[in-house]
């Protein structure tokens, strides 16, 4: 039984509760439970994702920054089954003894992006923890009923799409631990920045409603996750490792140092939206990237569901690419 | 990044996705988010709690309890809000290297309690952490549209009821620590059992729509949890301590310790209803309790909030007696 100077309900009051307004139904963080009204017509979409210091993120991050990394990665799920955000519900088991200045900065982040994204806190849990500090938000959003993209989706034939660039948290990870040489100082940065701060693409999931035919987003690797929609689908997919894209800071790492496009293709933490869609609709697809000012990329296709290997990776001569385990896995 | 010899997935697959049969819109466990339809004329009621190894449970519980409370605290907060209890998300921490022995018995307790609380498992994370275990649940209710109970709904006048009865959880706690003396055996176990395995009133919490005019679960205390009722509710609170509900185990520990009602009086962890309702709906309230086989005491009233002390106990002299702090803060 931990306890700090701090209380608990003061903390919730002054730091959290300002964070619920605009959702009548979170009563003020003041009641054991949020109630949420019936939206006729749209299906809620709920996420659930953790975050333990030391795996997900560095003890020194800055606190506002660990904030908004934790609504992101949620929020990047809703992003993949096309859902729009409302709700969010946070529980937080602080370090005991941890300073009122961080918790306040970190209140301070987790405000910021729910703002951005007009989300409502409208309920959780603060607990005392020996360490290290662990988090877990859950999301709420919505979509039409019936109409959020699955990863079951997939077809044999269809293309599959990446949006963004891919390997750049994970080089941004080496980058914040000194271990990438040779590249520019403001490449350095984009790639740390990557790592630290992904972008839901969720103005691309909305628009991917009735595009896609399915989808995730790129956390654990875009080998490893693609595989899970295969599953997911009962197909097989080829990835054409030339037609993958790189920003201009993971080409220049990588021109350096040639092994590092394996992290590329394994490491997580990139949230962009990989997906499938009828080639028929590639069109449309090119405009919704205009349109959200994303880039958007064919990699490769959905083939059918022969080989031992769900995902194949085609070198540039057409023959498969070694993938090794295949990603990150949590545990 | 902590890994172990079991895979995330293949162990997401084998023991959690069970538990989701029964919910099409949790798709297996094996997409990114649930998809919940709108049940109109109903609002969802949503909680989230988390525990932490250490300070919600000791190191050495059995892990299927350490399920099984995990579940049962969060169903005593939709209990208390009247809710019928839907689906659950979870968020697990396990620490690296736990054993799969270890993992499936405590899959086996929250299959059990899903499967006695007729509740799906609808989605959630497993991470790893260095230590300690850490986990936290979401819960979905479902109560008709505007009629579920809130702590702010308490009007001057109004009875102060109690399911159950009181301190068992923490005199439970002492139990187990070795700390009681001049207590049964069998008496020691009931109070132990209380702490460990909480049950949630959810017959009677939904019976309580319609009658209850303000109420939530007590967890940090009674007189602490009275408090926040009356804070939400802008009134104050008198209870009579000869009138507190005492399981025979509980009277029997606290005539051999009188120091222990104080205990009983502020200590957390037993999930019994606190709720006022307008005196005239007694008899409803009897025989509610009747049909729920859930004793209910009335304890108290609500009266203005004119005193600085929000929750005042009075002995039987009708003095009001010191009660210090006022409960359990987790932070």
């Amino acid at each position: 039984m931990v306890g700090t100077a701090l209380d608990e309900f003061a903390l919730i009051a002054e730091l959290f509760a300002p964070l619920a307004a605009g959702c009548p139904g979170a009563l003020g963080l003041t009641d054991d439970a949020a109630f949420l009204a019936a939206a006729p017509g749209f299906d809620t979409v709920v996420t659930m994702d953790a975050m333990v210091e030391g795996v997900h993120f560095l003890p020194d991050d800055p606190p506002d920054l660990i904030a908004r990394k934790l609504v992101r990665v949620n929020l990047s799920d809703l992003a993949a089954k096309g859902a729009k955000p409302v709700h969010v519900m946070l529980a937080a088991a602080f370090v005991a003894g941890t300073s009122e200045d961080w918790l306040r900065r970190f209140a301070q982040g987790l405000r910021q992006d729910l703002e951005e994204y007009g989300v409502a806190l409208i309920g959780g849990d603060t607990v005392s923890t020996p360490g290290p500090l662990s988090l877990t938000l859950t999301a709420f959003g919505r979509v039409e009923a019936g109409r959020g993209i699955l990863r079951s989706g997939a077809k044999v034939g269809h293309d599959v799409w990446l949006s963004g660039s891919l390997g750049d948290a994970a080089l941004g990870l080496k980058a914040i631990r000194g271990q990438l040489s040779g590249v520019d100082e403001g490449h350095l940065s984009f790639l740390a920045g990557r790592y630290r701060l992904p972008s839901p693409r969720l103005r691309l999931g909305q628009g991917l409603v009735g595009l896609a035919a399915s989808g995730m987003d790129v956390s654990d690797g875009l080998v490893q996750d693609l595989g899970h929609i295969c599953r997911a689908s009962g197909v097989g997919a080829e990835i054409e490792a030339a037609r993958l894209p790189l920003s201009r800071a993971a080409a220049q790492a990588i021109a350096g140092n040639q092994s590092l496009l394996a992290l590329a293709l394994e490491g997580g933490d990139d949230y962009e939206l990989l997906f499938t869609a009828d080639p028929a609709l590639a069109e449309s697809l090119r405009r919704l990237a205009t349109a959200t000012a994303t880039p958007l990329t064919p990699i490769g296709r959905i083939v059918s569901a022969e080989s031992v290997t769900a995902v194949r990776v085609l070198g540039a001569d057409g023959r498969p690419v070694p993938t090794g385990r295949g990603g990150w896995r949590h545990f």
